[in-house]
């Protein structure tokens, strides 16, 4: 039996802006840095121990691993980091207001920009700052590869060949593995694992911070998962995650 | 021309105790973490970027690294951690503090131990708590390969290796580089790449958290080099190293 870990980065200061992020390389707040520090803890109090990680190229996410590596006292381990890990690119939205978003749209469409299975929200052009083909750090990966907005099947679709090429193994082999990534990737590996339809997935919230456990056997299905941690605690801030695109915010 | 970045770890918890360190897990002290932040300083402020970094499995090294990659946003870029760029293995003698060492067994023994070229520390057993063997993060290596002790001139040939296979033809494929590891390791490769003699090396020391710069041609022969920073702060820093191992400190 194989355990695999999966934590969401801690707080962005965008996230508490409630600014769509995206591939916006933004920082954890201060208090995303304690929520990363709270999951190393839990994770440490819990007795886990890892062989190999892996992580976005967000500095979020990355950040959050290392808090939680400090923790551990496992700084030593290999630390793998892959675009394909990234947040869903939120296209032409990234760097809006939610909320403003949402009053200039409605919150209907916002809502479906956010939680619908496929649908995009509006497209980067290439000539955009914020177009992907611009930043060193994805100069290696194909120009067909780099989106321009991303719906969660897109997402989906980016990360699962990762999975399978370069993190699967790793667990059959009997490696224990840590996962820092973001919402939307680790929507699309729950997705993966737990078989969720595309209808069902949109309703499903990842608390920030929160280590999320499975237990998987020799073909990878999960015998079980759970959450560490407070259980009213992960349920706020499941909710918190569910309201960010209401304008009453 | 290619451009290649050392940098010595700030000071940790046992440089701080005057104490044999080697490849004890020791963490930074909050002068050591200062040293790397302002290490990664000097490095923006210079403008320095770099495509790949590479650093030992210990932790005082491997969060140098992490203060410098924070403070030139580089967090994305690959990190590669080898148990080749650890310190020099003091062998029995680690744990022990230098000037009690220097005490009990002389100051001209300690001189001999901590700067001859070749002389081996008092060897470890492979029943003592501090053996290699017995650390999970040294597992996949060779029992054969593992020190009991070591002289720099061990260092450098357990470092040589690592770099002629990992860090050199990165180099030569024009990746910027830098190296974030351990007083030792880094002698290994400055006497390699300057053709330091035997003799010489031994004299020769670096200060913690201070960038060095080796501009290199194509067959990674030193065209100059040259330390980022306060010219009087890098001699006094290289003076407190040259002082350790005597009693008066």
């Amino acid at each position: 039996m194989g355990k695999l870990v999966l934590v969401r980065h801690g707080e962005s200061e965008w996230n508490k802006e409630n600014r769509f992020t995206g591939w916006t390389d933004v920082d954890l707040s201060a208090k995303g840095i304690q929520e990363a520090i709270h999951a190393g803890s839990l994770l440490r109090e819990n007795g886990y121990v890892f062989d190999i990680a892996y992580t976005s190229v967000l500095k979020r996410a990355i950040k959050t691993l290392w808090y939680i590596l400090d923790a551990l006292d496992l700084h030593w381990i290999p630390v793998y980091k892959s675009w394909r890990l990234n947040e869903r690119h939120y296209g032409a939205l990234q760097g809006l207001n939610k909320a403003e978003t949402a009053r200039k749209y409605g919150e209907d469409q916002v809502h479906i920009w956010r939680r619908s299975y496929d649908v995009l929200p509006p497209s980067l052009t290439t000539d955009d700052e914020r177009y992907p083909g611009k930043d060193i750090r994805y100069s290696h990966v194909g120009k067909d590869s780099l989106p321009l907005s991303e719906s969660l099947k897109s997402t989906v679709e980016r990360f699962l060949p990762y999975w399978e090429e370069s993190i699967a193994p790793q667990i059959k082999q009997r490696k224990k593995v840590i996962i820092a990534a973001h919402g939307n990737s680790l929507r699309a590996l729950v997705k993966h694992l737990d078989r969720i339809s595309d209808a069902d997935i949109v309703g499903l919230n990842i608390p920030t911070g929160v280590p999320l456990v499975y237990e998987l056997d020799d073909e990878l299905k999960p015998i079980r998962s759970y959450y560490l941690g407070d259980r009213e605690q992960i349920r706020k801030s499941m909710q918190e995650v569910a309201d960010q695109g209401k304008t009453k915010k």
